[in-house]
């Protein structure tokens, strides 16, 4: 007998039809004596529903005031989502409990919309699934100190299933989505690209935070830091398909490295055109100026991704770095209102026109050279290479957007992705 | 400066343009410089809605487990209402924060889908008053002590609303509904029926409990259990008409006799075609066959309205009582099943095909005759009376529903319900 957490996005929870399979794919595993936590999303379409309805009375949703009221009325989606899954595992013959984050509690800090989780208190679910039921619990939120609703960003579900399996030390933490795994890149773009039986934790926190949108990237997170076993499978196999079969299927997230993975020096193609660059230019070069720049974008809430400085010339160097497009304006006046003159800086120039495309591998470790391909390959391309950043395990350009599908295809090729390694 | 409550009904939040002229009224008697707590409903519809998605995933409600799986669900509805209305207060310009039934808390019993609320903690709301806030709060729902959500049954709002001015101790709390006062019973049925300035306390419980359907009935009882000055008022008015007219519009439910008063001695004719008559024939008649009979129907969760015990006959009586036509074969059944055989009783038979006219007064206490001339008036139209029950306040009589609208038509008539009282 298992501990297993379950997660369904919003797809198949999209209609009382999906929402009785989902209860019948849980009954199976229960029926084959594993101890069940359901995390479903809301009903596809419905966060979207409720928030429209939210900006049609306020377009102007910065205040902290009305962000608390988005969490209280986005929250509900997945309240009703745990209702219906609750009374369909019922409906199916099982015992089953829902709750919501604030009954568990999942307890998170209190920035709305964007919460994080700080600790989750099992004991009510234990007892729960001592007692023989399924628990369902709400995706994407959580409770404050003080009582107040939280909800942890689009795609929070992912992260709030890992964490509840990570608080349980749950056996396994199956992730049923609308793609059938990891792939070395995305298929529409390259038809070649090949899914992944496993990959590593830290390639997966590369191709997430990179874009390639599987999962949510703080749920990578959670599993790597509480080594959660983690399988990204498909929602649109047939419920009563073997259970053996299913619990095989997909893309698990590997932590030891000593486990028989697939040896390939790059695992996958990760791109990202979400984003937007933004250079300030001519910054006098003395301590501080990083913070200077950075210290306001990020009191603003604006996430930034890559950060290049370069070094100096005459005492004065260029600061690039990238947020997502849709702050891109808002960072912009950001610097030139507050900024610019404050540090004496010359220009803000920026450019929403760009993407991102990453190699991520964990091979890349012990293998010299593998960056040196990337830049040869595009080069042969004749793509211009406008910002590079590199990890251990990833190296990332950023080029301009149009050139994005033909780059992702010539390094997939590059680096024989379509060939099963040895 | 004054407490003040707002309650509004599902339809004034239908939409986001309703919800906006919501926020607008409450957003004057704000300015005008009183304290508001605002009750909203959930969106026309939502309840139904949510509901009908739960009854597609599992027909049969009964089990306690589906219970508390539907009070999770329905509660949702408020809970986007608050979170709307705040919104759009805040985009009014004014400080609005919102709370679910858990959060306040407002305790309940465990009684889902019909809980009773148990005590109220205002420090949280009064923290926020004293700050200027402006504070919504879901209707219909509570939480019990195990912190599960709890609701309170149809038109609930109403109760939570009494129920948190009456914690708050409020100077008033204003029902905004789809009627604009309380009548002397329904101009839908008696075009001449006139809306009353006040109703005593009393009256509005015969009013509410015999099916007037203006207000819920827990919500009058509490309205005098805490004599919580309460009005009921159109919803249809302009949001921007004065304050002062608004203020004294509607119907004012009043707890003190020696108010000044509409003295007719009977204030208003109310009807109740959601019933059902149940008759127990040829029980013995020995102590505790109410009880006998009464303790499975309440077991069974089924609420009794009228009962009737006449004099024995050689040692038998016939036991009558009513229920809500929903309830009609249930309870018959579980009379068949249940209690019959084992009191000895002859056999259980029922009407649904009845309804219930009542006059309601305070008046009639202090004036003879007033039900002589109710069972004269209905001779004079040849309707048959099947059963009859009276109080202090009220005097009601079951007959054939085929004869309600004529029935209510010549008492209003009779009593000169057309005229304003002198």
């Amino acid at each position: 007998m298992a501990l297993i957490v379950h997660k369904y996005g919003g797809t198949s929870m999209g209609s009382t039809e999906r929402i009785r399979n989902v209860a019948k794919r849980v009954a199976k595993w229960a029926r084959a004596g594993h101890q069940m936590v359901v995390v479903p999303s809301a009903m596809s379409g419905e966060t979207n529903r409720l928030l429209g309805l939210a900006k049609e009375l306020s377009p102007e949703i910065a205040s902290d005031g009305v962000l608390r009221e988005l969490d209280m009325i986005a929250s509900t989606g997945e309240q009703v989502s745990v209702g219906l899954l609750s009374i369909a595992l019922q409906a199916e013959g099982l015992q089953a409990v829902s709750y919501a984050g604030w009954q568990v509690p999942i307890a998170t800090d209190s920035s709305y919309t964007k919460a994080r989780i700080q600790s989750i208190d099992d004991k009510r679910v234990r007892a729960d699934l001592a007692a023989g039921k399924v628990v369902v619990i709400t995706g994407f939120q959580g409770v404050d100190d003080k009582g107040n609703i939280t909800t942890l960003g689009r795609g929070g579900s992912d992260t709030s299933a890992v964490a509840v399996a990570a608080a349980m030390k749950a056996d396994e933490c199956l992730i049923y989505t609308d793609v059938d795994g990891v792939y070395t890149t995305d298929p529409r773009i390259v038809p070649e690209a090949r899914r992944l039986h496993t990959v590593s934790f830290e390639e997966m926190l590369e191709m997430a935070s990179l874009g390639s949108k599987v999962l949510q990237i703080r749920s990578v997170e959670f599993a790597g830091k509480y080594r959660v076993p983690t399988r990204v499978l498909s929602s649109f196999t047939p419920w009563d398909i073997d259970l053996a079969e299913e619990a095989k299927s997909g893309t698990l997230i590997t932590f030891e490295e000593d486990e028989k993975m697939e040896q390939a020096v790059v695992a996958g193609i990760a791109f990202n055109r979400d984003e937007a660059k933004i250079t300030v230019a001519g910054v006098p070069d003395k301590p501080g100026i990083a913070f200077q720049i950075l210290g306001p974008v990020a009191e603003a809430n604006i996430d930034v991704d890559v950060i290049i400085q370069n070094v100096s010339h005459d005492g004065k160097t260029d600061f690039s770095f990238t947020v997502h497009r849709n702050d891109y304006a808002r960072t912009v006046d950001l610097l030139k209102n507050k900024v610019l003159q404050q540090m004496g800086a010359k220009e803000v120039t920026g450019d929403n026109k760009i993407c991102k495309v990453s190699i991520v591998g964990i091979g890349m470790r012990s293998h010299v050279g593998v960056a040196a391909k990337m830049f040869r390959c595009l080069s042969e391309e004749g793509i211009n290479i406008q910002m590079i950043t590199t990890s251990e395990i990833k190296t990332s350009v950023v080029i301009d957007e149009k050139y994005m599908e033909l780059a992702v295809r010539a390094l997939h090729k590059a680096f024989d992705l379509e060939q099963q390694p040895a």
